[in-house]
């Protein structure tokens, strides 16, 4: 198929699919075929471009040159100039940008409920959420809108939504991908990521996307990362730490953790207690006050905008951090590099942590009598991970009553490709799309 | 010599410099002796102990097994049932603790002033400050009392007093010797030091130290760095930012870097203003706040001993952190990170960057003159290196005006070798010892 071809098929899917709270942005057709038409001539002049005609959604937090970037708040929104690197590399690769989707605010949420451009539903059932952050990218990638794309990761708002979606979500290392151009949530957490249905084709834009740009201090260069033992070792929580999940999905863990034994993994049980009790300090102590920092003063700007414009839960999060003192910081950062050495050194040399990838599946309903509970309890396996520097994969591993369930690998800092390998041995044959809008 | 003659000869040495206020604690030397001859027995029963009979003196806000840590405060002193990893793996490599010596008060200062326990006098002209916070490892080393002693450093105080003493003094990477069992100024910025006359000696006890504890959550295991390209790129400063130095200084620098081109190292003068600007942070800002984290409270509850027991410029600096918010700590953070990115990309590639150790030699009158100026010229060169995550190395670099003159290697993490080949070239031939007690 052409890029022409597949832009074309994108549009009439996005419109067959009916979810037009996905989107934040969506450009004219005849603007982005036009884009499509160069990378065809591109293509056929001999340039190489890996991923010529991939279509491509972009989280509403990350800049697109001409597009406003409004975070979810339309009273914040500024008009970029340039691409973010992120989103420049994967164009310079051929990949044609629709356009920016809907967001929870200022990427705080876990439920995609959280937005004044409309709560975004799920793939599968339109009566539950979509998950967040990155709502929007998660369920235009689900429905076949689009073959790939970005969200953004703090506390799982990048795995998450493709648990709750049935799709891929690469959390890379923190740096891996720069973060320039991004709206912060917590700027020294934030990790931009990948959706897809394929995963080889979400490592694929996470390495065209990775590398120091010069400008983001926190970029990294990739580092070599040691290759997966024969026989690896993979870590999994006791069943303490598997209550309360969502009916089936404790059995359909079980069943993800049998078939990887069975692919030759060894397969240990871990406490993981001071790693979840390390996650309570993204939210729970002074940590918070990196969102204040990024963009409590706009809040406090808009104060009247809370309950229209500015959500009032994501308002009420970001400026707890207000009156947090920075010895209360020093301190929670010392209490969370306790608990990391701990937790990490309980893994037992595992090369991952396999876990479902969130808890439940709530319905708007649901979240909406209980906006911060309900996320809450989603964040239970995806919270910890960018405080100590883990890197992730969220890959669907199955139905369970009709809707995805899903699991995650959570393994050390540039163990990415690491996960990839052994996430190819869980992740469940790519299901049907379901359109059900 | 034995062990024990290298005991004796210490206590002797110590007798004849007349530098009492260099220690807080020193051990009975029947005791030591009773070590050193444990020493000297397995030495001849064939055991490999690489610093068998060194004798070491060990900063007093360090463990050491059996003796007080006082950080420089009475009201502080605990009594730790064992030795801190770094002292540990000193003696079981045969070296023999003396015991524990003076310092600026909870490491928090430059001048080796700051102390209850008496102002420590430089080696070389007891007008004059030793330099600090680890003012009497120093100088006990400098008038050859003990081999090597330990240090620590957070703005310097590992570098300031080797250059003003004219001995090495060599700063780790943060993490390379594990932090515990040291009182913390800024936890996630200290390291342990070493002073020796020798480089030699010095590296071989960093080398000997190093290693993840298990316990230390900020321990890293050293990273296998590049070997030194033929022809090395080394960066100096621009005459900008050498200007005020001490009469002489400049003149002795530029010599130094003469010597190094002679070498057969190519130089660069770099702009190195961002890096003086991110110094500012370490006081300036909401980071002073992981000191307060780490003694604010004892200090609170303390007040009373403001003057006599409590130093009162440290308690100053201590509590300036009180009040300061967490969103400011990141805004502080964020800032950092900028400008190391653009101070250290403009070394251009450059595998050090060489400046003089510090700006000055105060006498102990200019220091109570003005506490804070005094000692705020002395860091500007060594401010920046912990908060950006650098390796550095202090030598002795001639003599001046009949007192030592020092240079200083500022490099990547984990460069610590490549530093130590560097300083081969430009530290001055060992100086014969003055007392002058």
């Amino acid at each position: 198929m052409s890029a022409v071809e597949r832009v074309r098929a994108a549009y009439a899917r996005n419109a067959e699919a009916g979810r037009p709270e996905a989107w934040i942005t969506l450009r004219p057709e005849a603007e982005v075929l036009a884009e499509a038409a160069d990378v065809d001539r591109r293509v056929r002049a001999g340039e190489r471009l890996p991923l010529a005609g991939t279509v491509v959604a972009v989280k509403d937090n990350i800049d697109v040159a001409g597009l406003p970037t409004t975070a979810g708040s339309p009273a914040y929104a500024y008009s970029p100039a340039e691409d973010a690197p992120a989103v420049a590399r994967l164009r310079a690769a051929g990949g044609i940008v629709l356009g920016k989707t809907n967001l929870d605010q200022f990427a705080t949420g876990l439920v995609g409920t959280r937005s004044p451009y409309g709560a975004v539903r799920s793939a599968w059932d339109p009566t539950r959420i979509s998950g967040g952050s990155s709502s929007g990218s998660a369920v235009l990638t689900a429905l076949g809108v689009v073959d790939i794309a970005l969200g953004t990761d703090t506390a799982g708002s990048g795995r998450v939504p493709a648990a709750l979606n049935g799709i891929v979500g690469v959390k890379p290392t923190i740096g891996l991908v720069p973060t320039t151009g991004v709206v912060p949530a917590c700027r020294t957490l934030d990790c931009v990521t990948v959706f897809a249905r394929e995963l080889n084709l979400a490592r694929e834009a996470v390495e065209l996307m990775s590398g120091p740009d010069g400008v983001d201090p926190l970029a990294r260069a990739d580092a070599p990362a040691a290759p997966l033992d024969a026989r690896p070792l993979v870590a999994v929580p006791t069943a303490e730490h598997l209550e309360g999940l969502a009916d089936g999905w404790a059995e359909a863990f079980q069943g993800v953790v049998s078939r990887l034994a069975e692919s030759g993994v060894d397969i240990v049980e871990v406490d993981i207690a001071p790693l979840l009790e390390a996650a309570t300090l993204l939210y729970g102590g002074a940590f918070v006050a990196e969102r204040t920092a990024a963009v409590g003063d706009f809040i406090q700007e808009h104060r009247d905008l809370i309950g229209t414009e500015i959500d009032p839960t994501v308002a009420g999060i970001v400026l707890a951090g207000t009156e947090a003192r920075a010895a209360d910081y020093f301190r929670d950062r010392e209490k969370l590099d306790r608990l990391g050495l701990e937790g990490l050194a309980r893994l037992g040399g595992a090369v991952a942590l396999l876990t479902p990838t969130t808890t439940w599946h709530p319905t708007l309903a649901e979240v909406a009598a209980d906006p911060l509970g309900a996320n809450s309890r989603m964040g239970r396996f995806t919270n910890f991970a960018n405080l100590l520097d883990r890197s992730a994969l969220a890959v669907p591993a199955g139905v369970v009553d009709g809707r995805p369930f899903g699991v995650m690998l959570t393994g050390a800092p540039f163990a990415d490709r690491t996960l990839a390998q052994l996430a190819e041995r869980v992740a469940a044959p790519p299901v049907e799309l379901f359109v059900v809008g």
